[in-house]
C-alpha cells in the first residue's frame, strides 16, 4: 500500500494534518500558499513542494486544509487536469452545498472527492480518541483509510458529499446542547465558582459516568425513530414532564437561568397535551420539525 | 461483615431493589403496607415482615422505598424509639427540603440516615452500568456499601442529605438537555423516521461516539470553573457563537425547529458581547445565574 501523502494548506490546522502523517511515518509532501510555514515541517522530514501542482503529482491523495472554500477554488481548479485517478480529501471548512459543488466537480475530472470535519481542535489531531467524518468517494475512503487513520479516528458516513458538512453541524449542536445542559447543572447544584461546597470537578465526575446511562438511551430511542414507534416503558414523557417542571422551580428557587429548563418544560409538555405521556422521550422527534406538530 | 438488609414498600422500584439485593445473596427481609406483594419475593428466598417495625429490627441496614415523602412520615415516625444506632437508606422521591428533615429527624433517634436517588428505571436495577446516588451519614454508607451495591454502582455525593435530590435534578435536566440536542440532529441530518436516506441508528452511532469528546471537554471545563479562568484555546466562544449561528440557519433551511439553537445562540452571544470571545464554553458559567450577567 502507497502511503505517500500530501497536504495544501499549512495553517494551524493544516500544519498538524502534516505532523501527524509525518509522525506515523508516511511520506508527506506540503505545500503553502505564503512561503516559510513549511520549514518546521520539513524539519520532521516533510517534502516541500514548489507548487500546489507539484504537491498533488507527489501523492495519490492530497488532503486540502485552506482558509475558506473560495481558497479551494483558487489553489484546485487551475489543477483540475492533473486530477484523474487521483484523490482529494478536502478537510476545509464549507457548507453541504460547497461540498456538493466540489464533489460534481471532482467526478467532472475523473478525481476521486472526499469531504470531510475534523471533529477536534489542531493541538488533539494524531490522538485516536478523537473522529474524523468523511462523506463522498467510498474508494477513496477505503484506499487511502490507513493513511487518514494517522489523524483521528475516520468514519465514512455515506456517498452524499455533504454528509460531513451536516453531521458536523449537528454534533456541535449537541456538543453545545449538552455542555449548556451540564452547566446548568453545575450551577444548580451550587458548584458555580471557587468558594462553593460542591466543586464543579465532584459534580462532573458523576455527570461524566451519568452520560453513559444518557449515551444508552440514545442508541435505544434511535432504534424507536428507525422504527416510528416510542414505547416509553418506565422512562415516560409524563415522567419527563414532571422532571421539567422541578427543573424549573428548583433553578427559580436558586437563582439560576431557566431559558433552558422552560424550553425543555415547553417541549415535553407539547408531547403529553398531545396524548403522548406514556411514550418515550423519542417521540420528541416528531416535534423537532417546524412543518410537523406530532 | 453483616450482609443483612430490609426493604420497606415493595411497588415497582422497591420490589426491584429487594429482587436485587436476593440475587447478590443478601438475607433480605421485606415489607410492604399492602399485603401479597411480597409473595414473589418470598418464592425468591426473602422473608416477609409483618410489620414495619419488625422489618427494621430484622437488619442493621433498611432501605425505604416509598409512594411519597408522607407515606415515608406514616411508616418511619412510629418506629422513631427502635432506630439507635441502625441505618436508613431512604431512596423515596422526594425533594432537598425533605431529605434535611429526615436527617435532622434521624439525628434526633440516633439512627444513620443516607438519602438516595435510583439513577435508572426498576428494570435496570442490580446492573452495575448504572448509578445509585447517596448523600447524608458517610458511616452509614461505608458500612452497607458493599450490600448497596447490589443495586447500582454506589456513589457518596457528601453529608448534606440534600446532595442526593438536588443532583438528581440536575441530571435529569443534563439528560433532557442531551437528548433534545441529540434529538435536533437526527431531524437535521435528516434521519426522523422511516424512510429517509440516513437512520437515526447512523447518526447516533456516530454521536455516541462524538459525546466521547464531549465528556473530556466537561471534565477539562469543570477544572476551568473551579479554577474560575476560562482560556478558550483553539475552541473560543467565538467559534462556538458562529457555529449556533450556522446552527439556527441549518435548522431553518432544513425545517428543524429553532428554540434550541436560537437559546444556544444568545447564550453565546451574550458572553461574547460581554467581551468573552477568546474564553472557552465554560465561561458560560457566569451566565447561568439570573442575578448575575459574567
Amino acid at each position: 500500500m502507497d502511503t505517500n501523502v500530501s497536504v495544501l494548506g499549512l495553517g494551524r490546522m493544516g500544519a498538524a494534518l502534516a505532523g501527524a502523517f509525518l509522525a506515523a511515518g508516511h511520506r508527506t509532501t506540503v505545500w503553502n500558499r505564503t512561503a516559510g510555514t513549511a520549514d518546521t515541517l520539513v524539519e520532521k522530514g516533510a517534502v516541500k513542494a514548489g507548487s500546489a501542482a507539484e504537491a498533488v503529482a507527489a501523492s495519490p491523495v492530497t488532503v486540502v486544509c485552506l482558509a475558506s472554500y473560495e481558497a479551494v477554488l483558487e489553489v484546485l481548479d487551475p489543477l483540475a487536469g492533473e486530477l484523474a485517478g487521483r484523490s482529494l480529501v478536502n478537510l476545509t471548512s464549507g457548507s453541504p452545498p460547497h461540498a456538493r459543488e466540489r464533489a460534481a466537480w471532482a467526478r467532472r475530472y475523473a478525481a476521486e472527492y472526499l469531504d470531510g470535519v475534523v471533529m477536534t481542535t489542531s493541538s488533539s489531531v494524531g490522538n485516536g480518541d478523537h473522529l474524523v467524518l468523511y462523506s463522498g468517494s467510498r474508494a477513496a475512503f477505503d484506499d487511502h483509510r490507513d493513511v487518514l487513520a494517522a489523524l483521528a479516528e475516520p468514519v465514512h458516513l455515506g456517498t452524499d458529499a455533504a454528509l460531513a458538512s451536516v453531521y458536523d453541524t449537528a454534533l456541535l449542536g449537541l456538543m453545545c446542547s449538552t455542555l449548556t445542559g451540564w452547566l446548568h447543572g453545575v450551577a444548580l447544584v451550587g458548584a458555580d465558582g471557587p468558594g462553593g461546597n460542591e466543586t464543579a470537578t465532584a459534580y462532573t465526575d458523576v455527570a461524566t459516568r451519568w452520560m453513559r446511562s444518557v449515551g444508552g438511551l440514545m442508541t435505544a430511542y434511535a432504534r424507536q425513530i428507525d422504527a416510528g414507534r416510542y414505547p416509553g416503558g418506565d422512562l415516560t414523557l409524563d415522567l419527563h414532564r414532571s422532571t421539567t417542571d422541578l427543573l424549573v422551580h428548583a433553578s427559580e428557587l436558586r437563582g439560576v437561568e431557566t431559558g433552558l429548563p422552560r424550553l425543555l418544560r415547553d417541549l415535553t409538555g407539547r408531547a403529553t397535551a398531545a396524548g403522548h405521556g406514556d411514550d418515550s422521550y423519542a417521540r420528541l422527534i416528531e416535534f423537532m420539525r417546524t412543518d410537523d406538530q406530532g
